[in-house]
């Protein structure tokens, strides 16, 4: 049993739930009791962790990240600030493609080796669940060692990873102009091969005219069905295709980026409880002009959760602190949604019943922050100071 | 004598200066040697540290900071996020108003506690110099107590702080509507106390609408001329009073921010040499709509700075390499522009003639970076992984 005392307690239970002298008791890997110093039950007599006043929050969940591929893509970085046209990088060999490249020449350990800085840089950070996408192999053999390479990381790190299978990510040059060929012959025979080796916990897409049409999005969440397998997509990230709503009709957990959602994408998504996935980390790296419809959002109760995007190309960030506090800054969420955002309605994104906020029965995973008061985890631009992390009851 | 082999060497002497199968020898405090592996003198025949191809770049060095300050600003941030006007703020006690309050309550020991997490942030990516500003007394102890502070955590921590004197910040309530009477009656005092006590390395400024006018600055300036004293100015930030052409006429080491300068004040700041120190996390915290004039100053040959400002008000950010990302991604500076300016250009904000570059006989003040090209500084949003920082010759 712990007993972590005299702690400023959010329990995210609908807003920040803040219990300012608190205590949050866990046994095992689950939370035994949560309330106010004052009131704790005699029952829980064991030895106190005084927390000084500090901040807990839940552990944090980063729902949207792209962590496991190869190489940088510092040089396109470079070359377009130096001026260089999308084509000119293009024929450099930049863009998704080098991402591609890099990621189908490496081997699994490789993989590894370089995502797990990434992963450790989160974890710093206070998060407990990391989401991973496939999506840089684009062929059946790569986008499965993506994904066991992220299954790997669950065992080398103490961290719980969710993993979305991402096959329908672009068309690699082979499939130019096949996309359906390309859906045909790869991704969904790549998804079949993953799930039966237990690689998959969601299915994804990018349904966007450099990608994916709605029709060959609808194939894919079909083919979840089928298995059994929750949907989620990228949507309404540069144009509007109407992606938010069809994963809505496809009871989707979530749709991510939205910067062109409209007022039909919005109600159909707080219709189906599809949670937005609002990622400025992109936004601020491509200088999107358009910022999603958060006042929509809001109005119509939709649960907003805020991730990293963490990728190569479009937000090479690791910081979930950073995210939240461009959210707010760019996007103007509160502090206590963007909070949310990466804690109670990013579980809900993954489908964790037992994650999220700071209730008796669930996950003892929880943050304890050099802060005192919830907001701070906003505020600052980049990392707060993190003064322990607890992972199925363990510090770690 | 330390032999830091098979590097990637951004020396930083005019831009990269990448020497690939690089070496850096130094003895003592001193860079005694840098080029190719190929080309080292058999004299330099001590151990070798094999770097395996990674990145040394001169230390980083962080030309603008208020990061001794008391309290912090989460509430007032939280509060305008929901949607309170400056007026509500300021009637709540927020705004520079209550840092200035937090400031004065805290003892010395206090200040220095709140700050050195902050500088453990810095160091941690890499930084050896940091200048430090007062200007959150705005009262003679005040200012005077700020600087002692900074002075500690440079014997505190293995980093080099340059102290600021920058009484001319802010009109105290005090003295509302007073300026003219704060200056004579505090801020001159003030900065002659600081000064026979050793602890001003420069004198600062804040010339704007909401601070003081041309002519006050003008008053600080001519003090800091009869005591010897370099001066530099926060000028053109939310409007043109013709800051930088003031202190360009004053010798200044550096004009800061700068989103409204004009190309007169461009002109004045090539002709004196004065440095322009931009600084993206104000910028983007306070969404200003004008970027500073970085065509015209690359035009007129300015030496352009990168910073954090690192505050609690505009820019709660203590990393430089996230500044340097947001100068690239917000303004568009190239990588190699926003390298130079957290090194080569910093060193020359602060006077400092004996770092910023990799060159025999300078301060052995270096970066060991877990990354192969110098992009990649600018690259990510937020830190690039440090693998060890050399201060004054030192593993630290
Ligand atoms: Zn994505
Ligand atoms: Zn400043």
């Amino acid at each position: 049993m712990m007993i972590l005392a005299n702690a400023t307690v959010a329990t995210m239970q609908g807003g920040y739930g803040l219990i300012p002298e608190g205590c949050v008791v866990t046994e095992g890997e689950t939370i035994r009791w949560v309330g106010r110093m004052a009131d704790l039950p005699p029952e829980f007599d064991g030895p106190r962790q005084d927390l000084e006043g500090r901040l807990v929050t839940p552990a944090l969940i980063d729902c949207h990240t792209h962590v496991v591929f190869g190489g940088n893509r510092a040089a396109e970085f470079e070359m377009r600030l130096k001026g260089a046209s999308y084509a000119e990088v293009a024929r450099a060999g930049g863009g998704i493609v080098s991402t591609v490249s890099a990621t189908r020449a490496a081997s699994e350990a490789e993989l590894l080796a370089q995502a797990l800085p990434r992963i450790d840089a989160m974890l710093a950070e206070g998060i407990a669940s990391i989401e991973i996408k496939s999506g840089y192999g684009l062929d059946i053999e790569t986008e499965l060692k993506m994904l066991r390479v992220a299954r790997r990381i669950g065992q080398e790190r103490r961290v719980r990873i969710l993993t979305s299978f991402l096959g329908a990510h672009a068309v690699p040059a082979e499939y130019k102009d096949r996309a359906d060929a390309y859906i045909a012959e790869v991704a969904l025979p790549a998804l079949r091969a993953a799930h039966a080796e237990g690689l998959v916990d969601a299915v994804d897409g990018f349904c966007e005219g450099i990608a994916f049409a709605p029709s060959q999005i609808a194939e894919v969440f079909g083919e979840a069905h089928r298995l059994g397998l929750p949907v989620k997509l990228h949507a309404e990230q540069l144009s509007n295709l109407g992606g938010a709503a069809l994963a809505a009709r496809h009871g989707a957990l979530s749709a991510d980026h939205l910067e062109y959602l409209d007022d039909l994408g919005v109600e159909a998504m707080a219709a189906a409880g599809t949670v937005a996935v609002i990622l400025p980390g992109a936004y601020f790296t491509l200088r999107e002009p358009q910022a999603p419809p958060i006042a929509a959002l809001r109005a119509h109760g939709v649960p907003m959760a805020v991730a990293t995007d963490c990728n190569p190309g479009s937000s090479p960030m690791t910081s979930l602190c950073l995210a939240m506090n461009m959210a707010c800054t760019l996007f103007r969420l509160t502090p206590e949604e963007a909070l949310l955002g990466a804690t109670a309605h990013a579980a809900r994104a993954l489908g964790l019943g037992d994650a999220g906020t700071i209730a008796p029965g669930l996950r003892a995973d929880l943050a304890v922050w050099e802060a005192r008061h919830p907001a701070e985890l906003s505020y600052r631009i980049g990392a707060t100071p993190l003064h322990a992390r607890i992972f199925g009851g363990s510090l770690v």
